[in-house]
């Protein structure tokens, strides 16, 4: 170790530990009348704000939850969501956002594993609540949500939310603790396996919050997210805390919309009738919100949005900058915080004709402040900055999941080598933009060469007939594998192989493209399967689409 | 203590301690060519920074600089100082950044207290080094900047900066360390005893890079510095860092243009053919900016500017405003890193004329994101936030000293009760708005009522023929202390008490000064004693003309 010069403290200094807490009760003072709104049933200031959470806090330590315990939430995007992801940590409990798209059998086991002692629930979780009471081994109470009128249930519930608020204290004083404190806890879901843990710790969440302030306000060509601006998140609040762009926009105290579940028309109506003007969510939204009646008919102008989770193709990018958003991508994953990357554009790409900055607009972007990012080699080795070179994406930063909970093995299998490894192949180019282009597992190896199918779904999605497409490698005898496309035509058009091979040609003639990458194999469906957070569900295509 | 839930990392899991290191070599890669400027004399682009910082780091460790040394600074703001903000404190060593406006014999007593074993000093400070020399207790070696052909010197120079620099090896790995080693080191002078070492850490400073490259872009109201941005300190770099900008605008990757020394004339110039888009400094400069030849010929639009260190009347803001420049104003000092609040307009403020934004523009601002700020009476108790109770700001944020260096009584008292007493008087609005009335020691008791010197500076400045004016409190038999003010009028204008008598009965009239509060004592000067860092010297004013 090295011996620097470390200096006591005078009596009485306060050393300050990073909490969570401060995000919302120091710094930036709120705006008279900033609103929170939860879509169309409830609208309060952020002083509203800041009494319930100390009122939820009473209602916790009430209900018998004691530091260190964990608390589950089965909720759509509210402002209670957001009152739970301070008021929980804030106590020194545990925040477990519960993926509610998982399936049953799924859900019971996060929740066993996490130890949740206390489960707050939206009346639309209750029926599964109580399919599942028998299993759950260490829940011990349960507080619903109800959005209307309350229905009848057998659970031991202890209240009813707002009822329970109503009656709790209005002040609460919030200790002090270690910032290396566990704050929060979700699972994701790999392709084998059981759901794995990822956590967070109170310093964790609060460097990445000021990052991504920084970040979205600083770093990405134009200012995406800053004082003034109206908050709409359309990633679920149990998926990543929503990208933790609540903790910012907290921060910001800046109005934020909730918009309940995701329903397209409902989305874009919030978008018009809010001035929302960033919003961040998968390419499968944005092509959802594009294509309903309400995003058609909308003027779409001045929507800043985030795009993340998978790749954006240059199809969708190009129709969504059409219409007005401006699309930025940012790169991260559960096991990150998220965000690890955001497209950076400088003057002279924001100069350029809108098409040419679409390309620009969907890559990686490049490390933001405080994120080592390496490609390297199965060896370990960097690769080359050269924009070609390909290995894999490993990361240090300081909001990193240290490990799976309870899992140490691969825990140590993530970290092996004192890096994280993303389980991403991407490529870094002279100006550090990062460019994944796939998933290790998703590559396709063919005669000895790789093929990305991220990068041909991409070439495939600019034909104007296509709606939407997935590429998959399917073993074949000749080559090792083949790619695969599944294919959604455009309502009321009709494409064949031989069409999209034309389309193709393109490519291949320019170069950016290999003459034996163009799919032989392609299938024509109405719909792409999709995994529980709307991500392409390439290991079900492959085990149902083989050869 | 809580006891919270805290888990072990996973084997291999990177802690990631926030090191300096970290602002330079993470985050945004830079745009190639992007530039660092040193006046008229040299520029380079980004990867050759990276490259000096390693040699320089190479030429510390060869002239025997340990972990937890400290290493003195003497320089003008130059790219040379920017290299040793991260440098010195990159190999573990502390770096002093020396107030060269001390006197010698104020610079003798720092570069012992801080016990200096090497300095790095520009030839301008030669003469003073040599006639410290037998007096500098722990120094054993110089390295002289030149930015000349480089004069004789009877020191014990081990070479100079560009041929050891040039002659070093352009690698060197940085270690991982204690993210709570000290990392830089300077002095503060207070009216009364020697001055006293303030001291912040790794951590520290990367708390305060990542909160203040937030604030500046996300809550000023527009954003004031951001990607395509163009930095100019005229803030010395040994006061705080610059008020820590340097650091920021490295994480961001931007042009930076550092002017060496101050001369308005060159400054605005630098501003005009550098497109400097961004600065900050005392209100002392910018009047000295405004009036100089090239500040009266040049357009200064697009310049925007954070001012601090001591008030800004509305009368040098409002002429500011109207040449073009984008007044904010920033609150803190030394012990605070710097930054505690900055100005913070809504959109309807934005909204408002010119003349009706400047009030609003001249208040101390807002608290930045993690600060806790809270104003107090004398037992300790919060008074109202009604913008009109007065008390003194107290403060809590993660990059405040812990202490002054080697003085545990005066740093126990800085800290007294758990809070760090500013010693400045304060108020603040039902908006979070802080309006600094004065130093508590400043402030002027009359009759058993208090009067804020500052604001009666703000006021008599608004008179058209007033240049620049200080108020202070002198012994009176009668009322206790009577307010004196020292004016000195623009040039060609005569004044008399009268005069400032009637343009004051204005706001008599309209209810915001007490007839009381009029100075009847006014003494015409040619100029207002300043202290090294160019605020108003109230002390010696208060000891030369005591009535």
């Amino acid at each position: 170790m090295i011996n620097t010069r470390v200096i006591a403290p005078a009596p009485g200094a306060y050393s300050y530990p990073l909490l969570i807490k401060r995000l919302l009760l120091s710094g930036v003072r709120y705006q008279p009348g900033q609103e929170i709104v939860y879509a169309d049933k409830l609208r309060y200031t952020y002083t509203t704000l800041m009494e319930r959470i100390q009122r939820l806090a009473n209602v916790l330590v009430e209900a018998g939850v004691k530091p260190g315990d964990t608390v589950a939430l089965l909720d759509w995007d509210s402002h209670r969501a957001l009152e739970c992801f301070f008021a929980v940590p804030m106590i020194g409990a545990v925040l477990h956002t519960v993926n509610v798209r998982l399936s049953a059998e799924q859900i019971r086991y996060t929740m066993n594993h996490a130890e949740d002692r206390l489960v707050l629930v939206h009346d639309d979780f209750l029926p599964l609540m109580e399919q599942l009471q028998g299993e759950l081994q260490t829940v011990e109470g349960f507080i619903r949500f109800s959005d209307a009128e309350p229905c009848a249930t057998e659970l031991p519930v202890l209240g009813e939310y707002e009822a329970l608020l109503a009656a709790a204290d209005s002040q609460h004083e919030f200790p002090d603790f270690d910032e290396n404190s566990l704050a929060t806890l979700f699972y994701t879901t790999g392709t084998t396996g059981n759901p794995k843990g990822v956590y967070f710790t109170h310093r964790q969440l609060v460097l990445h919050t000021l990052n991504e302030l920084g970040t979205l306000a600083a770093c990405g060509g134009e200012p995406l997210l800053r004082s003034g601006d109206v908050y709409m998140p359309i990633t679920p609040m149990f998926h990543v805390h929503a990208w933790g762009v609540p903790y910012v926009a907290t921060a910001l105290g800046i109005k934020q919309v909730y918009p309940g579940r995701y329903e397209p028309n409902q989305l874009v109506r919030l978008f018009r009738e809010e001035q929302v003007t960033f919003s961040h969510c998968v390419p499968t939204l944005l092509q959802m919100m594009l294509d309903c009646e309400e995003g058609r008919k909308t003027e779409l102008d001045g929507w800043k949005m985030v795009i993340g989770g998978s790749a954006l193709t240059q199809g969708l990018a190009a129709r969504a900058s059409a219409r007005g958003i401006q699309i930025y991508c940012g790169y991260g994953m559960s096991e990150t915080c998220p965000l690890l990357c955001l497209t950076s554009l400088s003057r002279e790409d924001l100069a350029l004709p809108l098409e040419q900055q679409v390309p620009l607009r969907i890559n990686a972007g490049v490390p933001i402040p405080l994120v080592d990012l390496r490609i390297v080699d199965e060896q370990g080795h960097d690769v080359a900055h050269d924009g070609e070179s390909l290995g894999e994406v490993v990361v240090r930063a300081p909001w990193l999941t240290q490990g799976y909970l309870k899992e140490p093995e691969q825990g140590a299998a993530l970290w092996a080598g004192g890096w994280m490894h993303t389980g991403d192949m991407g490529c870094i180019n002279h100006r550090g933009v990062l460019q994944i282009r796939d998933r290790i597992k998703d590559v396709i190896k063919t005669g000895g060469e790789w093929i990305s199918s991220v990068a041909l779904e991409s070439l495939i999605s600019q034909h104007p007939g296509v709606d939407s497409v997935a590429v998959v490698g399917v073993a074949d005898a000749q080559w090792g594998e083949q790619p695969l496309a599944l294919v959604v035509c455009v309502a009321g058009v009709q494409l064949d192989q031989k069409s999209l091979a034309q389309h193709l040609q393109q490519f291949v003639d320019n170069g950016s493209l290999n003459k034996w990458a163009v799919p032989r194999h392609v299938r024509f469906v109405d719909e792409i399967p999709k995994t529980s957070v709307g991500k392409i569900n390439k290991k079900l295509i492959r085990e149902t689409h083989a050869l």
